[in-house]
């Protein structure tokens, strides 16, 4: 199954191929696969190159493991991500290891490593589906994650599956068409809701 | 000039190619490949499709607005930027549209966005350096910012230049190559800062 995004302008296979499926197959990740998609997270840029992500990563090989990640994500996740062949959870550091000051961007970094880490999948023919609906205090006691540190994001990454193994809500999800807001809405110029000239014109 | 990493895993060359220049050739970038830059950041993932992610632009080819931007930036980033043909401001909505609640992972999804973007800007032959110094309540004022957006990055891209025209400093930053923490420092296995086994092997 895939979910190629219809795009108003050409952009990178990578980018158009890219989606969250509730679906996955119950193959393995190759640990040179898995390797190398966290070797693509840590070439993201940071400020500071700061580098303030880390994972913690559990595959069905140890089921013992994957089951106390799995435990750390929020019940309507864990329904489909206990599919998944491995789950991780994304952790940002919110404060500079060097003079210990806020890192304001910390969340955001975790983001470019992560945006790095879906490129990588993608190229392998692997998917990430991304959550926000994670027990990060759950996390922080099971993992034993520093006072600084907090889970951010939950990660589970596979071979996309056949949808019909899902509940029908699922289902439809990974069925339905990608669907984005039209560029005119975000990228302005001059001021906020003023769409810019660039994108204004017509395709 | 290119600056390859060296990575300890094979990874695509989008992510082995990017990096954040300082020095930026006068070649303006053309409008179709800015389009397809926003559209890249378009099609990121995002926390219950949120797209919480805007972007100012401006260009040299309108002096005064990309002055404007340009006087959003800390003054360290105005010395290299301002040479640069395009500068924008990544911005975050804070809060959900269709309730209003926070969304706790805004910032981190407009990292998402911004990791597409640089990666079609890098398939362009195009780079971008983002940057955290900032002024954000001068991009509030200036742009108008709605209460619950806010400028969190300022991105500078173009085309790589010539380091030569740098103060010393900062060419030294454009010749040195890029360094990233150990795969082992980051990637845990269940525990924090229990190395997983995954990255334990030898490469």
């Amino acid at each position: 199954m895939s979910k190629q995004s219809s795009t108003d302008y050409p952009v990178h296979d990578l980018i158009t191929k890219r989606w969250s499926p509730y679906s996955f197959d119950d193959r393995p990740v190759s640990e040179s696969d898995l390797r190398s998609l966290f070797e693509a997270a840590r070439w993201a840029a940071s400020s500071y190159n700061e580098q303030p992500w880390s994972y913690i990563v559990a595959t069905k090989e140890n089921p013992e493991e994957f089951e106390r990640l799995l435990s750390c994500l929020v019940e309507g996740n864990q329904v489909w991500a206990k599919a998944a062949p491995v789950l991780a959870l994304g952790i940002a550091t919110l404060k500079f290891a060097r003079n210990n000051k806020p890192n304001r961007v910390a969340v955001h970094d975790l983001g470019l490593a992560a945006g790095n880490l879906c490129l990588e999948a993608t190229a392998r023919g692997l998917m990430v589906h991304q959550m926000v609906g994670i027990l990060p205090d759950k996390a922080r006691e099971i993992y034993e994650l520093p006072e600084d540190s907090e889970a951010v994001t939950g990660l589970a990454i596979g071979y996309v599956g056949n949808p019909d193994s899902l509940p029908d809500t699922l289902k439809e999800r990974d069925r339905a068409a990608r669907q984005r807001k039209p560029l005119g809405e975000f990228v302005f110029g001059g001021k906020w809701g003023t769409t810019s000239g660039l994108v204004r014109r017509v395709p």
